[in-house]
């Protein structure tokens, strides 16, 4: 999330907007209204582009959609299509170069495409290419994809993208944009979410639907998983990518990084944490007075804890809403307070009782530590955590940024062994069946690597991301 | 609140904070935590003073308190006194010549001084100072105060308050530094909060109780109405200014203003909140699936009247976390959208369900009746409003942001008026007895003039703000 | 001068401007453009107040003229009176509420005012004020100055200003708003300039008369020393302070702090560099090639150097134009590029000439040492130095910021001495009466105190600036 | 220029830098003060690029040097070969993804490059590139030289850029660094200036030689037209492309592109600038009391005017130093204010005289009529204007700005016809021989063609620029 006081979560690393639409002077904003509801995907950067049929228009900033856009510069950008794009990246790799969405001209045109995920093969086919004597100026795989659409475009966009998901592995929700058309494509293991909406006769896409929401459109479906969605002025045309296997959408959408009130293939995350809740307190039942939640990823799981267990709800921990991006770290001395400033126990719901508290992942274990230290000194009797997902222990290579496999706490330590760490009085995480359980999903639909190391499709070996070393720019 | 969505909400003006630290690195750095925990009061502007028994060095700016200082700004002050002070204020008037605190030479030195509150009778002080042939640099009251205390000053500070205090009406907690002490003030009334709190050896001052937690302080007591705490090398010293008749805690602090963590005057707010939500249960009963919540204030009401209902609470609204400053306006055609950008409906809770949307308080109604309409848009079978404070019908006069008389939907409009207006199904406002109840304090300990326009003291007439309108500057 | 490369030159401390203008649209417009021929006179900060009759517009801020303003803001400042300032200030008092115009609310109304110069017993003032219980909040003695005229005010501004004009003392040129007039004010002895023009049939007032040339003003004559100027609805009025003796105009005015292009005491300041140049070449003439100037300032001397000595005239030093507020230090092995990117020397005129340097004025020396070195590390067979002022001597108390008389080379080393420092194969100085002769003015009416130490009035003790210690702020 | 108020002059559009040197701490250092001696060819962005055989680390931003880099920014760029660039471009497509150096990554590593010129085949060869797939992001010649370098680099670097030379036609000095080495590259016609320079045992490029001075280095020579120099650790190695034919280095750089303080093609920029005066005063005598020059460019020729004719030279225009980037334009009935602003007449130098005015060039005449007009209004009794270069009547098409040919007033009026518009007494250019011989090169050496037409190579339709609209970004 975007604070200064860096909790202990995965992060997503992109949020992706389009729309087609018949009034020019509106298709930037609704692009901006789409984006501002996704910002959680991605604070670092922000991007629209807009054409309106002769000309691409594009800009892109450092910082939240608010940050970088302002009434002045959407007005100036009109078009009948438009798409956006907001990012969260790694440290070191953060530069608007790096920003999208990336707009380039090719033998057809311009073409403008923001992208969420990542490529398991993209430093492959980045070298391929450049055997052939291209060069890339970014370190982002959505390059890659370009180029090779790029290349293939001779017998239309359409075919140029079909190719190229023939080349390309991994994770991937797009949006392209063309003079003519929008197209929307989700790889076929489905790993990032993608959605199609419609406002009156236009149509929109996003990465959740909770976008279209603020959009003022509606929900139709899921993008699905290795479908080629084009828009233009005929209508909605689809294609479907041919060797689909099996589904895997990426479970953590459903456990942290969707926003509760967005669907994800039909699912409902605010339902689906609220049952992962329910469930937990059927797997680790404890005897104690009070639920409570981390904010906010958590309070649902919590609600649902605390409705199957019939134990109450309570806030137990208050954040700061006002967390600002930088911060200024205390001294050794008051270490302590870093924690605190952002989440502050609530002692009324805290002293003297023996308190749930529900966490939604736990990747370090850091912060975890703390606040069961805070919650203690606040008065807690005893401190029982309970977590909405099975240990973090493996890396992801499908577009979440994943500390080291060494620094995962549930790959490196056992449960056990984890809550002495933290210290807590107990520690329970959902099994992995009863989180695949909570998504009402088949669990054959869904990528669980981050906890089995099962991945769908063979990962890649680390010197993947070692094109970042040679070109950082900023 | 800070954003650019604004909503329907009373605007407390600020939140003071002072310590006394035997280490003069860290005293800026506390000051610093204390105003991060109580930027809620004032995100306008921010600032600090500290003072090492030489030289008072101060710095004040615009914008949350994270973005007007940073590390090196705090390594260069460097001093065993700090006080702090975040602003909120009225458009127009917000130029960073009224930033505070305010710093000035005299003839005992310097005098720094943090102030929140407002006075009645600073227009008449200042006219009578004006006739001696004084002048004024801001428009703000605390300057008043301070002209006061400088020129009474010749029998000492101390003494120099006791007169002032004699003279000034209204509301006022105050940190004071000069170069040898800390000084505390609360005006007779207690119409504004202030605490005092002990790290260590060293005593703190701050509005709220939650600065205490992350300053690494306990809360000690709270400085008495009319009482003068003075701290310096010898320890702590009160004294009581004289004559103090009723008490008159400002009840918007417990509904609204203070965060939920904190304690005022022996009482938990998150607690009071709870009670309150409890008692509107009980006044207000309706048959319904859910509770929920208008984010973040009405959470603690909600689980309260979802308690002592029986029906189950729920999110019900998501809120975006993300909103900025400033915030592009949607045209005519998209404005429901500014509200569901900043707090979206969760269709799972709310669709084919009678739902009980539990708010703080109303004060245009707005904002009621955009949440009620996009609760239907989003399925609700039936939307009932309960509100945990009665109608807001009185200005105020000590130190918050009232509309006009007659833009309080609750000094114009009958309940079942404004429940049509709202397009509530029904519409319950908990008795203003009920809310004295929800506190635990007597009645006679309240300022309730907001909802029975009993002001504890004589009002001011409206030409008070006129001075504004002179030195506009920025 | 505005740059990192810090030039071995006095500074002047501030500019200030004023207008009674009958189009309120064009008065800040017309301000703004004074301030703008001004900015040589200062460059930290600059502010523009304007009234209409009722309310008084202000805004000030850090940066050039350029900077602080833009259109939307000059735009909402409409009033037919308006008075600038811009302002250089020694490093450590350097912040934004230290800058001018001082807008204050008093008995009468509100009285704005920008001043140039420096009093010689503010804090004397100051003290006397405090002991009555006034404070202060600026550390400038503009406040001591609106103050009095506050205090006095009861028998009328112009009155006022008299009595405080009796009670001051030092150098004050000051540009003055009231509701209903604009007021210039120079001090009896004429220390600082102060011009009055004309644009139609509105008057305006200006430190030099360049300011009127931008705004299209044509200059009627000098502000009189002592004399204060009423502008109104009804025309001009003029009073005259009564006890004046001699007059002192700032010599170093004529030397390098004016515009060539301004007329002062009726003197154009460039033909008085001009003949100082040449009264330069009849007493230190010496055989040479060229005649160079370290531009911009000392252009004219140079010029008429070469005139009188038959030598030609030739730039030998290049100005970088784009010298920025920050400048990343050289590390020391570089140390020589500090100057060079400022002044590089013109090798062509340079190289195995005999090359006569002139400078206007030599503070520390630092920077001719250097400019020497460059100059034969050009290829110069011989670099002689002249200047076109006597060697500065003395502090200045009168708003000119001087370094310590120790550092001042000319205080503490004899000619030959200095030229052994610089490392120059001569170094002439133009005598006092040379440089007295070319201003074509009486040497009584000069202030020549930083040449002679003969200071028209008693001059402080160090002290005076002490306030400045205790109210740090930024 | 870097200003506001806009002169009447031709733009250049780009400075280059290179570095090879043994300390990786100075390495970025040093380019910044090389481009902070070029910060006169271009002021809209800055980029610099350091490789530390390992890494390549850029950075760049929009806003002049200063602005763009800071000492923190510079310490973190470490290496032993470092490029820079700074940037003047037209209006629309000025955003920073246009900024240099580009930066690529290439099948041999990384390769980076800074240029200066401009391709009349770019748009040809882009084509060509996108029929086979490739994609461009920018609208920069640059991009099509870098992939053509990539496309042929098999056989290396070197290979690859002569591969290249061999397609492109038009302008082009290059600085290109790899991690090894770096390469400067001059076009074959030397349109654009390239200086080699020597520090210590270190190597340096830049685009004229004043950079050198200011990074300690010395000239060693011009890079020849068509020439390869590779600098790396085993020294220096010149390669020379073969079919070099005449020679045409851009006439305007003598005129007044270039630094007077720089040496190019063994030329003295001043002395060029002067000797141009001196024919010019033979060319067009006429009787008059004074010589000025439109300032700073003009001033070398004015001083040459006054030598050959007699007449002296003297200050006539004040130039203001603080015209800052933005300038808020004046209403119509000020109208003629904005000239004054910049260059306000020294009434003493011109009241009563008869005036001879020099300047470089009149591109658009604008200005000149102004500047007629200013003069006449202070009082000139005859204003003689004479310009050191011939009319402009052609369009440029290798790295400079000029306006569409219908506004070049040489090109669509006669002199006695432009005398009239700019209401001189008397106006006369140099002619075009006197000005190459003022440059002492042959004139089969220059490129003339902005005055004669005649273009050394073909020039393209002015459908070339067309890619700009259609990625248009920020």
């Amino acid at each position: 999330m975007y604070n200064g006081v860096n909790l202990d979560k995965l992060k997503e690393e992109c949020g992706v907007v389009g729309i087609y639409h018949d009034s020019p002077e509106e298709t930037a904003r609704l692009v901006y209204y789409g984006l501002y509801a996704l910002q959680h995907r991605g604070q670092e950067s922000a991007g629209i582009a807009v054409n309106d049929g002769i000309k691409c228009n594009h800009y892109k900033g450092m910082g939240l959609v608010s940050e970088v856009f302002d009434d002045a510069r959407l007005k100036e950008m009109k078009g009948h299509i438009g798409i956006g794009h907001v990012r969260y990246s790694t440290a070191g790799e953060s530069y608007v170069g790096n920003a999208q969405p990336l707009v380039v001209r090719y033998r057809g045109g311009t073409i403008a495409m923001a992208h969420n995920g990542n490529l398991t093969n993209a430093s492959k086919i980045r070298s391929r290419l450049e055997d052939d004597g291209l060069v890339f100026q970014t370190t982002i795989d959505s390059e890659v994809i370009v180029n090779l659409i790029a290349r293939y475009s001779n017998e239309g966009v359409i075919a140029a993208i079909e190719r190229t998901m023939g080349l390309i592995k991994g994770a991937y929700a797009l949006t392209i944009m063309t003079e003519e058309e929008l197209i929307g494509v989700r790889d076929p293991l489905g790993l990032r979410p993608l959605s199609l909406g419609k406002i009156g006769d236009n149509y929109a896409l996003a990465s959740e639907s909770c976008a279209f929401d603020v959009m003022g459109a509606t929900l139709i479906r899921e993008v699905e998983p290795g479908e080629i969605i084009k828009i233009n002025k005929n209508g909605i045309e689809s294609t479907k990518y041919k060797n689909v296997g099996r589904r895997a959408s990426c479970i953590f959408e459903y456990i942290y990084f969707a926003r509760p009130d967005s669907i994800l293939d039909g699912v409902s995350v605010y339902e689906a944490r609220k049952n992962a809740g329910k469930l937990l307190a059927l797997e680790h039942p404890v005897e104690a007075d009070v639920v409570i939640a981390v904010p906010d990823s958590s309070i649902p799981s919590a609600v649902g804890y605390a409705e199957a267990s019939g134990i109450p709800f309570g806030e137990g921990l208050i954040k700061n809403r006002y967390i600002g991006r930088t911060f200024i770290q205390p001294t050794q001395s008051m270490r302590e307070i870093a924690v605190r400033l952002k989440l502050n126990p609530l002692k009324q719901n805290v002293e003297g009782k023996r308190v749930i508290m529900i966490d939604d992942s736990i990747v370090r274990g850091t912060t975890s530590k703390r606040l069961v230290k805070s919650l203690k000194n606040a008065g807690a009797k005893e401190v029982h955590v309970r977590v909405s997902s099975p240990p973090v222990a493996f890396s992801c290579y499908f577009g979440i940024d994943t500390p080291d496999k060494n620094q995962l706490i549930g790959g490196v330590k056992t449960v056990e062994q984890i809550r002495k760490i933290i210290e807590a009085d107990s520690l329970g995480y959902i099994s992995l069946e009863g989180l695949v359980k909570s998504t009402t999903l088949p669990k054959e639909n869904l990528c669980l690597a981050c906890f089995n190391g099962d991945y769908p499709i063979p990962v890649p070996n680390p010197e993947e991301k070692a094109f970042a070393r040679y070109i950082g720019g900023e």
